[in-house]
């Protein structure tokens, strides 16, 4: 497929065309068609409600979502999910299996879904998340989901990326709640608590809601949401809280330079990184560092410094 | 604590020493303090044998570690642990546990161990696991065992990092063994199969082995260990195995070229990173991007490259 009809089919929301686009941000060596694709659809982006969600895996999101999409496009809106997973190379036999089952789930209700993986990606990983992002923007998404789970440091990116974040928890997590609270009250919009027929998650949610209760964020009033993904309980109220915040984000001009800003970052990283890997085997070779290393003549530090003098970026 | 008696603490293997300076090289504001230590301590490095042990989890990899680090101090050799964390804030309780249970478990035996996680570290998890191990290295120890688990990239960096990579399996892992596969028989110089007194051990080693039949790196050809970590059987080979091929590879100067190269290349990319984060404020204020990204009339990588034109590393 030629560059320009992927531009043209994701203008037109060919499922074909963005995925093509997707797996091809993925690929660090693609850079050049990477910068094409992005120049050529950023001026369509921009439009789309971008929601994170994030939680302990087994507490049932990817249940969540499918319920998500399946009543966000019952109201004719455009919806798509980007799961982002960990990259360890011990987790790749059942994750795969879940996103298998979850990608056949979505299918159903027309919803296009993609997992990205840091594999290869030499930590480029957040920088392809935020391409994927503007990809399916472009292609005239309403609302992206963008799911992490144990992905690292891509459980806290999310919170730059998206306009609206989800912490998902269940009722069954007792001590670790005191855990979890130090490192990601701070990071969600909205707090779900999901199969509250169970036993403890009442607790959980005062519990939640006490420690909310003096939290805002500029206007917004953190919500906590208990919900059943059985009997679909608490759905529309969840549902009604996600449109309200993403709208509230979306019209905050303080909330948007500040995303704006964090993509401009990411990509700047990635683009030194390359540079740099690029670079380096001709730079050592000149500056024969590597042998001074060795015989520990010089450190890495001072090293790095004497060479980052000659660097042209 | 003034840097010249932490550097002169860790000359003679001082544990506080020690400590308080991996933690300076774990505070990514401390990158004055961080260049002093490792410029400071850089000479006395190159000694010990850098052993990475990687496998998924409650594959009974902490006990082995201990065992290990017994055996090996019966011996007088110095060992100092670093283990390196996912950063998850969903798995930061249950990992806490294990790891202090560690602590205790080492400290019996008078060996240092550390947890690194990258927790505020934006990515530089990497580079403070190889500044910890410098300072180790420089601190007497005679092996540094560095675990990762689930940790990400960093399970596959640790392959660049260590002399020597152990990769611990267990008997029932099952089907999940094709995936694991794909993804770690080229990152082990010694593959493990802990619990052997469990059903399917047997079968596990002899895939294993089967698998491994053809693979030899340089002089070396894999090995795969059976070991019970209650009775102690297969202890005595496994030990015998690392100080083999790590004698091997601290004499094999390709090897050694390539490690400090990827230490360079690590060192040189944070220093990019953090040059760029402290300029970023301004750099972009001046350039206004951010507005134009907003509006889209510039894309992050026309932006990105508008920008480093104007960097000075």
């Amino acid at each position: 497929m030629e560059l320009k009809n992927i531009l043209e089919g994701i203008g037109r929301s060919d499922t074909r065309s963005v995925a093509r686009a997707i797996s091809m941000v993925e690929t660090q060596s693609m850079h050049m068609e990477r910068n094409l694709i992005i120049k050529g659809i950023y001026p369509k982006t921009g439009h789309a409600g971008i929601i994170g969600i994030t939680g302990p895996p087994g507490i049932g999101k990817s249940t969540m979502i499918g319920n998500l999409c399946k009543m966000i496009s019952s109201e004719n809106f455009k919806v798509s999910v980007l799961a982002v997973d960990a990259s360890s190379p011990f987790s790749g036999g059942s994750l795969l299996g879940n996103r298998i089952r979850m990608q056949e789930n979505l299918s159903r209700y027309g919803v296009f879904m993609r997992s990205l993986a840091n594999r290869g990606l030499n930590g480029g990983l957040s920088r392809a998340v935020w391409d994927a992002v503007d990809i399916l923007d472009a292609a005239g998404n309403d609302f992206i989901i963008v799911e992490t789970v144990g992905a690292g440091q891509a459980d806290l990116d999310i919170v730059n990326l998206a306009d609206t974040v989800i912490v998902v928890l269940g009722p069954g997590l007792g001590d670790q709640i005191q855990a979890i609270k130090a490192g990601i009250m701070e990071i969600g919009h909205i707090f779900v608590v999901n199969k509250i027929d169970r036993e403890g998650s009442f607790i959980a949610m005062k519990d939640l809601e006490e420690t909310l209760a003096f939290t805002t964020q500029g206007d917004w009033k953190i919500p906590v949401y208990g919900i059943n993904s059985l009997t679909m309980e608490g759905y529309d109220p969840l549902i009604s809280g996600i449109k309200n915040h993403t709208a509230l984000a979306k019209s905050s001009p303080d909330f948007r330079r500040k995303r704006y800003k964090e993509e401009m970052r990411i990509v700047m990283q990635d683009e030194v990184t390359r540079i740099i890997n690029r670079k380096f085997n001709e730079m050592i070779l000149e500056n024969g560092e590597i042998d001074s290393l060795i015989e520990s003549k010089i450190d890495p530090y001072s090293a790095a410094r004497k060479i980052l003098k000659g660097l042209d970026c």
